[in-house]
């Protein structure tokens, strides 16, 4: 993309209404634009880092089996009164009355509608396990939404929804998304802690939030300190191998880990001192088996091997994509901007041309990014008449992981420079050097 | 994918609320369900499909420039107050109070959100043309939802908006979308025709409907035969060449071609007889210069190279993705089931495993299965333990291309059936012929 036809509006000023630093940046970077109170619009640089996250959603959740659909935002009222939680909801639901003045809603969850995609469909237990799950817009109007899209009213959130026919079995879909959780956020350059989260009426210890460290974070926590060095499993990972998963997850949850609703101090006094934390965390994503709070009351069963009708074990699995892009930026900037990793950055990288309209400048730009294109990398080629200074700034606010900045006096020897976003590290070498290196890194 | 772990929700039985062909099928093949009136789950199959039609319109709106980005769904009502559609709307409009009780509404449309992100940001007439689109879900109250998502009331739609200096820019933005929509409903294989559409109060020759002939189609068209036999534009158009644009636009609007509400009767008799077409068609498209209509009262503004503020030129253009599909279906179907076009079809190719639980059978289904998926294909395994005829039933109401059978009697031999899902040609051959056959198709 040549930055002249791009629609990057960068803030000068730092604008005041932000409280934390991803807001700050996400503002300042032009990724996103408040239209309302909590609801925002992605501009081209923040769309394209959300469909990255998006992406490595997908494949992680497609890894496990689980398989995606795409239910609508608006609900009908009917559903959520078989459930008995249209009256439970509260304000934070949006209700709405559509020109019949039947009562609608705008789905903040979607446990309702997918059982009922479930029992319309589904007889025997020769069709489970199943998990169906959609990345779909939800609304939820909390009374103060705040930290830009960290806590919006509109938000995507992925949500996945487990069905078995037994406790057992739900156990083993919940391990799946448990361990993709982990590769998920890893991938992503983020260090999740799984912690036991409170489960609400159902009981048992089957909820865990995934958090993650940051010093805005909304929530106190408590872990032991050894959670941020274990190995997140390969992508060789067998999803259909049981006791590997739960040798994992038996991994995951050996040692303390407690948001502070389910912080339990004597526990946390016998972790050896050193190894205490508490810090501040973002919780980025929560998954829960809520057995057959669902399948109950809605009538979700199927003829079991022997011969009965089983109610279904259900589970559900969310994810903020809205919210991990700021998640990301808390956890991977300086003073300067925003420092993707890689496997997110909206470009692999950035080309400054220094001084535009000097023909060497101009040709050789205009060669690595045909050369880069071509090579299947994402290329943001900064060909706007400007400052160089202006241009630095520019790519250190927006992040692109590498740089290559192209000068009269470093091309008059043949040479570029290219810069490592992160780490600072500059170097010269050749344009064919520049090419290779970039590729082989890709 | 293994169907035996797919949620594919065939239905045997005709779904009486359904009226045309699409929705027959597309409810009869599991890709949707209905969740309340003019509401859709979109499941497994059918969403894979959508994917594929919103990757085809995504390619051409970027080939030509077009920046994509993600508005909300949910505006504000004072935006809608300046432009002065709030009142004008009518019941189509979902409106909504929040639990401030301010006034929001469901967007049926973008026009004031991307005027408003505009004006936020651009101030001069070098950061134009401008074209911003999203892919995005909409909501219009329709009083009678019909066709399944022919005629929904939530339904996604790709609206791309653009901002030019004046005029003449503004037809050559108009012209940029043209022709890409030639492109996007081409690689669809729907054989769309431009059709002067009503402008409304604005006035000029600057509206387009792109409607595609079919006989469920809810309009009444008239045109010369012979756009049917016109060439599309192929992918080396160059999107900054204006005059080749022009030519093409001049070329696709030289014959007559009008809706009902336009059409000419005189004009149209003067066509000659044999090449007069009337018939029925539906509307995948609609294409749309409206000047200063947004800019002027919400008062969007570029400084011009003669040192003046000048109201910028907008137009939209819109496409409708889950209308798309069942248009796809309408076009292409046969009394077995649907005939999807290569480029939007779920999966590439369904291998057919005549009798799971025989050695050969298995172990060549699985060999095929892994190296076409190696290859790059999508890959649908029937693997479920059905009677052959259930499953050759499934694979022609799914429609995907290319089928291979695995059965016991060709397998002794070595051999293997591909099965041409839309020419219904038949051919053995070895399994290495049969990879080496889809492979190089692909």
């Amino acid at each position: 993309m040549r930055l002249s036809r791009y629609f990057l509006p960068i803030l000068k000023e730092n604008p005041k209404e932000a409280e934390i630093v991803s807001h700050r940046l996400m503002l300042r970077a032009g990724m996103i634009r408040q239209q309302a109170a909590g609801i925002y619009s992605w501009l081209p640089l923040g769309k394209r880092v959300l469909e990255k996250v998006n992406a490595i959603i997908r494949e992680e959740q497609d890894r496990t089996g689980a398989i995606e659909i795409l239910m609508p935002t608006i609900q009908s009222a009917e559903l959520w009164k078989e459930s008995g939680r249209y009256d439970d909801y509260g304000l934070e639901m949006l209700r709405i009355n559509d020109r019949q003045e039947r009562p609608m809603l705008y789905g903040p969850t979607n446990e309702e509608m997918v059982t009922d995609i479930f029992r319309s469909y589904v007889r025997s237990y020769k069709d489970l396990p199943l998990n169906l799950y959609h990345i779909q817009l939800k609304f939820r109007d909390e009374i103060r939404p705040r930290f830009g899209t960290m806590r919006s009213r509109e938000f995507l959130m992925k949500d996945a929804y487990s069905f078995d026919i037994d406790q057992d079995a739900a156990r083993r879909a919940y391990n799946k998304m448990f361990v993709a959780y982990l590769r998920t956020f890893s991938r992503m350059g983020l260090s999740a802690v799984p912690m036991r989260a409170d489960t609400g009426p159902i009981g048992g210890d089957l909820s865990h939030e995934f958090i993650i460290l940051a010093d805005t974070g909304e929530s106190e926590v408590f872990c032991h300190r050894d959670y941020l060095g274990f190995d997140i499993p390969d992508e060789t990972t067998d999803f259909q191998d049981a006791g590997a998963l739960q040798a994992i997850v038996d991994k995951w949850t050996s040692l303390y880990a407690a948001t502070s609703e389910m912080h339990d101090a004597d526990a946390f006094a016998a972790v050896a001192e050193d190894a205490r934390l508490s810090a501040r965390g973002i919780e980025v994503g929560h998954i829960f088996y809520f057995g057959t709070k669902y399948s109950e009351p809605m009538g979700a069963k199927v003829m079991g091997p022997d011969g009965k009708e089983h109610l279904v074990h259900m589970g559900s699995y969310g994810i903020g994509p809205t919210r991990l892009v700021p998640a990301i930026i808390e956890a991977s900037h300086d003073e300067n901007g925003i420092i993707w990793p890689k496997s997110v950055a909206p470009y692999d990288v950035s080309i400054i041309n220094m001084k535009v309209g000097d023909g060497a400048c101009d040709s050789a730009s205009e060669k690595l990014y045909s050369e880069l294109e071509a090579a299947g990398l994402d290329v943001l080629y900064d060909d706007r008449d400007e400052r160089a200074g202006a241009k630095f700034a520019t790519a250190d606010l927006i992040g692109i992981p590498q740089q290559i900045v192209v000068g009269p006096r470093s091309i008059a020897n043949g040479e570029v420079e290219i810069k490592d976003r992160k780490t600072g590290e500059r170097e010269n070498m050749t344009l064919e050097a520049a090419v290779n290196r970039l590729v082989s890194a890709n």
